[in-house]
């Protein structure tokens, strides 16, 4: 992920935040699968060549923009307790990844990278925000399962169910899930 | 999936067959990157115009060559007991999954794929191998989870970390999923 190596405020992150707000603008104006390099570019204020160098060819910039709109804007809400916190928050990922927008950005995100850092990277913003959630548990003195276990048991049957088999998938499906995980902490 | 419209042994099937033995052909000859339409038709002995008509672009034929790989060959083999035919089954299934091949092949099956069905075709398949599974263990008196128990909890979990997080699963991870989803069914 170029995003990684921008110095904030730097020339690079001031081209990687115009380019990737064109690449949104487009994608709003003429539709995801019509947006080109050249029209990006044009858009953004910088010559083709500058977006090839920097991303490689244009599935892979989709794929870093992709990832920056999976980022999440705010920390979990704090209800008081783990289960209405885990709940609330796997109703939530689930209305966002499952949106025609969200399926469309995690399909980006997957491809577009061949080496997995964008795929991994919206791994790594599920984990933190469970991460809070577990950490805020533990503060208040409740048991709480390894965040590990809450990825293998709420986020992948998620995320596995909406890329492949989307049938049947609702919010209360998302509270059984969490039900079940915290059942086995006792 | 166009497959499913085409009668066995009639042209329709003739042409299909073809033209997924030409991209496999291709693919392995210059890098599934490098395959293009015309370079199919040719070597499929069909025109360009017939691939567009039928699969609309490459990726889409892509994917629908992805999902036909991605079909299993056998059944399950029978161990003797649930937990070893389940074992062999989810390690063999994240070895097969987990692979270069198997990674690009899942890749194009969820791209190239605007209504997700190429995509829940590979779900079914997994669905069908457990099936079997299950089945033969209540054959023989043993209780068992159901199917989607086991997607939930062995397949999603497997499949999910192979696409977002890759970094450390292996055959003791796809080992400790099925001894946790048997330990549920007590």
């Amino acid at each position: 992920m170029s995003r990684q190596m921008a110095r904030p405020g730097g020339r690079s992150a001031r081209v990687q935040a115009a380019v990737h707000e064109a690449v949104r603008e487009l994608g709003a104006e003429v539709g995801r699968d019509a947006v080109t390099v050249p029209m990006v570019a044009q858009r953004a204020g910088v010559t083709p060549s500058t977006i090839y160098r920097r991303w490689g060819d244009l599935q892979a910039l989709l794929s870093d923009v992709a990832v920056e709109r999976l980022r999440p804007d705010t920390e979990p809400k704090d209800h008081g307790a783990l289960s209405a916190d885990l709940t609330v928050w796997a109703e939530q990922f689930l209305d966002e990844m499952a949106s025609p927008a969200g399926r469309a950005y995690i399909r980006d995100a997957l491809l577009g990278d061949p080496d997995g850092s964008n795929a991994g990277q919206c791994s790594v913003y599920a984990a933190e925000q469970i991460d809070v959630v577990l950490a805020r548990a533990k503060g208040r003195g409740e048991s709480t399962p390894a965040v590990e276990t809450v990825i293998d048991r709420v986020v992948a049957p998620l995320m596995y169910r909406i890329l492949f088999r989307p049938d049947g998938i609702d919010a209360a499906y998302a509270r059984r899930l969490v039900t079940e995980v915290l059942g086995t902490t006792g």
